[in-house]
């Protein structure tokens, strides 16, 4: 669909110019030199010819149809321009021209006008405010950067230009290939959304690397990387994530960066692997493009060096790979042929002295034994050691093999051949082991994300016919908060369980009730007028006998009229007391971007004092309902301690799906805390003591 | 001290070889090579002149003093050559060889013989099992390695070789430079803490590094560590922190890893800076190295690129550096010059077309600014950007201020030119803003360190002599364990309050000194005999009537009877109950290599379950007592949730200060648990309620 972008059979470039110093000129040289095949037609009113091109004074003048436009001329001359270029039929526009929305509001309006019109002729347009399009295969450069990169398997796209033109002289320097290279800029039309869809059908694409300040859909957008990651790893780097690195995204191209919080739980249910660093972004995306899949963690270290080899065992298992023992057969046979000294365990030390025969023998080996499913081949430049042919006899093990190598040849200097050598076979190096171990992590990471993928959203059978009834209710009433036996209407709509709960309207009755219900119970005052029961009086616990409930039905019927006067009470509310559980505390609220954010922690100080909480972005799985669950630091606490029984995991997943269920259902629900979900030993269920929701004023 | 390492004036390499397959060959090639200027001696029993040099059949035949011997020959040959080494009168000794402790049981005898013989003759040692020693301002390369890394300003120790040659081959390619570089091998006499003492003295080192597997002697390397780090930085890398990373370290070189809490610890309260990775330790190194020392938090960022800029301030804030809001002559003055739509706020963005003019203009303001203590020059290379001509602008802007700038040109193939001439000016250059930010980080926390050793270790007066008694006492029967009574006598010499206690022998007197204490009390049966009360149900809790009391002390005396038969029962134990504290707890172990590592957590489930406790190294000053309290993820709920007062954080520092004196006193002390230590509200003290602590069998 985005195919104009990249392989257009014609460009017309809207602001062509013969003066070396423009950037019209620079756009229209870079498209020629990097050998495009197809028909180029500059626009420029004030020339005939430029670069050896017939130029055209307007795109309405060009004889043949145009598949994709590029336009570099003063903000004010887009508009008119982009509106002949709908006339003309053109479906794809770059706008690498500066002056829309990053220039305040009469930027914007701009910028609101390129997308009405865009709107009308069906065209998609990147930019404005851009650096323009790569792609190496086509051969395309409609950019204003001097260089196009070597060809390779990685798509990038960039929000930041600026960036964009360092990975592009990083990626000059060799050892990275890119098939496809997006500015985005700000965003008009097309975004990550579109660039991931189109890339994740694309061939010459393995891996999909992406700067991201802001993304405008937060919804679409997980969606989007929920079906791309199935097809291939995306990763990101997500910039301000924190207060003064989110004002300066703001300040930068206006985007609301959004909560750091829903960020980490869209990207992680997205499927999307995160890099905390520009440099963690290209180490992850090489292993990615160039070897084949990690299919398990098990993580084997040849190396002729202990420390280092020490090192990159640290960093593994930092991040949770595994460096097994070896099998005894692969134990053998590398003690039979290795010198005393080395190591035949994993880590596997050939030793400083050793030459390449030593390093082919003890890889083959290493990858050949099926308790191991990548390899970190380490090098340090000793005396004896031979960096070219070590690196020969490396690229050949891997060759052999399906699992992933990954080089660590450490030095500068004495190694580059080695590295370069490496290269030729598809290798990446790292200069540090710990580098190489975290660029496994992300491979361990993307496969078990697909791992996950087989629990998708499961529908619960739920009746929303009371809720929307109630909520109708509770709107043409001019209320939005609802609480205590109306949430528990919603709460059981959704098939949770209650604390059994009954009106009565004399002191005789709540005796009826309490003794029916057994002993304790708890009181409230029944009022539609009175909102903060406590605050008068009105909630009275743990009330042990027909006695305690006939003195506090009286009570608080008393204090309602004395403090609340006026106020329409209809009676206490008397209600089951319960005890025993664990409590948790379920929330959400709505994020900006991504929508329903819902929280899930501990009760009482664990959320409030200490701030333990997850996040996942509704809807979601039961397995990242358990993961919600997992991740807070007091989940031990959950699993039982000093001898009690586990708490019941899987009401608690039950619980966290139906309200995932119950906010997707009703957008109209901004605000929700279960406060608290009482959770009883495992087997035993759960129960919601108490809710609250605020709903908006209109029907979503 | 260990001069006669880094500038002899004369040095034998034994094992020194014509066959240039040998490592002897190479030691004393690489000798001549690097230009020594010393007198040289091969010592070769086969060969009358060596590389042009005159050998010598032994050591004993040299006619004139040595002052530094390399030892390269098989090690059954070292011994003896080592002995005649001190006949001879030789002062330092760098043994190259291998086959010693690293090689099992009968290598490590051959080393303790090379130690034996060192102490004889008062010889340093360096290895065996090493790479050897350089010196680049001697310049003295007494190694196998090939090359002799650039002069400059760090010093740098490995215990592992192999790493070694990394570093120096990566230091060949430039743009770091080295005063001093020992591969330490085995450590038989020559360790971290002998170097670190020489290289504090040493003027031509700004910055020491270090790569480590494991210390000898925890005390004395935390000692001599916060020495040194007064003076200059020092910052290491430990490796083996995982159990995974110290397996393969014991393997190794039989070094004892150590835990990894007591290294955090020990590292923390040395003042040394501690890199998570080998990129981190080289990173901070060149910061240390060339800039000047960064005296604030205050962060100031130019940049030609919205996108990096944000990332640097993002990495900047994660570690809590602060990007300040520049002073208004300062944004005035950039407003004034730069164009409408660069941003004349920190991050200062000179836009994307910017030349060298003006980042030297908002270099030298914002380094002008005395909000600023330290500045991250961005630069990504654009169509217009000027590369050289920005860099010599960087670096003249540098050289006239007193505050660290760092350069972040991104990229490779165009910025190269740049890196090299910001390196011309002394300015380190990070390929990633991340990177940049941390080294900044790593200032930082140097300089907090710095300010924190204002803050020594301040002795407290208690009286020693009761603790002397009871412990003799305790030995004396036999016994090497104490709690209840016993320890209270232990607390309260160490200035610690404790609950009101006393031996009842009846219960009428039990009743006494109840009505004395007041209610409620907690009774424990009293008997040397009876070790787990609770199981006998001798311990009763919350007595609120004489009743009460005299019930328990029958009861109490019938079972203890009844359960332990023929236990000693001296009565019982009347004790007043303490009520309406936080509970914490204080305790100690022994590590191996550093000692008393005292643990401070909350009580309950926060230490057991959720493993959230801090640890520090006795003895520890104030302000690390401090910080343990601080650094527990609880400590929210110590300065009070919902309206709680704060507990008395100065009455726990002084009762961890106490602890920490008392172990120190007596290292027989083996463990230690004050359990709980009950803190009432700020101003309200603290008590003791109870404690157990094991001695060793010896008096220490």
């Amino acid at each position: 669909m985005l195919d104009a972008f990249f392989s257009p059979k014609s460009v017309a470039v809207i602001g062509a110019s013969r003066d070396p110093e423009k950037l019209g000129y620079a756009v229209l040289n870079n498209i020629i030199k990097a050998n495009y095949e197809g028909q180029v037609y500059p626009i420029n009113p004030k020339a005939d010819e430029i670069l050896g091109y017939t130029a055209y004074p307007s795109i309405k003048d060009v004889p043949d149809p145009i598949d994709l436009v590029v336009i570099v001329i003063p903000y004010r001359f887009v508009p008119p321009a982009l509106e002949e270029c709908g006339q003309k039929g053109v479906t794809a526009v770059v706008v690498i021209s500066a002056g829309f929305r990053e220039a305040g509001r009469e930027g914007l309006e701009r910028e609101l006008e390129l997308i009405e019109i865009a709107h009308k002729y069906n065209m998609r347009l990147i930019g404005p405010n851009c650096l323009g399009v790569i792609d190496t295969n086509t051969p395309l450069n409609a950019t204003f950067a001097t260089d196009i990169p070597p060809t390779g398997p990685i798509a990038f796209m960039s929000q930041s230009g600026a960036l964009g033109t360092a990975v592009l002289d990083m990626a000059m320097a060799g050892h990275i290939g890119f098939s496809k290279f997006v500015s985005l800029g700000n965003k008009a039309d097309v975004s990550e959304i579109d660039l991931m869809s189109a890339w994740a059908e694309d061939p010459d694409s393995r891996v999909i690397l992406m700067y991201v300040e802001g993304v405008p859909d937060g919804q679409k957008f997980i969606e989007t990387a929920k079906q791309v990651t199935r097809k291939k790893p995306v990763v990101a780097i997500k910039s301000g994530v924190t207060a003064s690195g989110s004002r300066a995204v703001s300040s930068h191209t206006g985007s609301l960066a959004g909560s750091e919080a829903a960020y980490k739980a869209a990207f992680n249910q997205a499927g999307i692997i995160r890099a905390t660093s520009m440099e963690a972004l290209f180490d992850y995306a090489r292993a990615f493009a160039y070897q084949p899949p990690l299919k398990g963690d098990r993580i084997g270290i040849v190396t002729n060096a202990g420390g280092p080899g020490i090192l990159a065992t640290d960093a593994l298992e930092h991040i949770s790979l595994q460096i097994p023992r070896l099998s005894r057969e692969t134990n053998e046979a590398l003690s039979g042929y290795l010198p005393g000294a080395a190591s035949a365990a994993n880590p596997v030390d050939v030793l400083g002295d050793a030459m390449s025969d030593r390093y082919e023998f003890a890889l083959r080996r290493v990858l050949d034994d099926p308790v191991i499913d990548g390899v970190i081949v380490i090098v340090t430049p000793q005396a004896m050691t031979q960096i070219e042919e070590t690196a020969h006899a490396v690229g050949r093990m891997a060759k052999e093999s399906n699992k992933p190598v990954l080089g660590c040849f450490m030095g500068e200097s004495r190694i580059q051949a080695g590295v370069d050598i490496l290269w030729q076979y598809g290798i990446p190096n790292y200069p540090y082991p710990e580098r190489a171990a975290e660029a496994l992590g992300a491979m361990s990471s993307y496969r078990k994300e697909q791992e996950r993928r087989i629990f998708g959203v499961v529908p619960i059978d739920v009746d929303k016919r009371p809720v929307h009834e109630l909520f109708d209710r509770v709107r043409s009433e001019g209320r939005v908060s609802i609480g205590d036996a109306e949430a528990w209407e919603v709460l059981k709509a959704y098939g949770f369980n209650v604390p059994k709960s009954r009106l009565a309207r004399g002191p005789e009755e709540a005796v009826e009730i309490a003794d029916e219900f057994g002993y304790p119970v708890v009181m409230k005052v029944a009022s539609p007028d009175i909102l903060h029961k406590t605050d008068v009086g009105g909630v009275k616990v743990n009330l042990r006998t027909p006695g305690d409930v006939r003195d506090a039905f009286d009570l608080m019927i008393y204090r309602a009229g004395r403090y609340v006067p006026g106020a329409r009470v209809w009676g206490c509310q008397v209600q089951e007391m319960v005890q025993g559980g664990r409590e948790v505390l379920l929330g959400m609220s709505r994020d900006p971007q991504f929508g329903p954010l819902v929280a899930f922690g501990l009760g009482g100080i664990y959320v409030e004092a200490l701030k333990d909480v997850s996040f996942r972005i509704a809807p979601f799985s039961p397995r990242e309902a358990d993961e919600m669950i997992r991740e807070i630091r007091a989940y031990p606490l959950l699993e039982g301690v000093r001898g009690e029984a586990p708490a019941d995991h899987m009401a608690m997943v039950d619980a966290l799906l139906r309200i995932s269920q119950l906010v997707t259902d009703f957008p109209e629900i901004l605000e929700l805390d279960i406060n608290p979900l009482m959770v009883f030993e495992q087997g035993r269920g759960a129960m919601a003591i108490d809710m609250r929701l605020v709903l908006s004023a209109q029907k979503q």
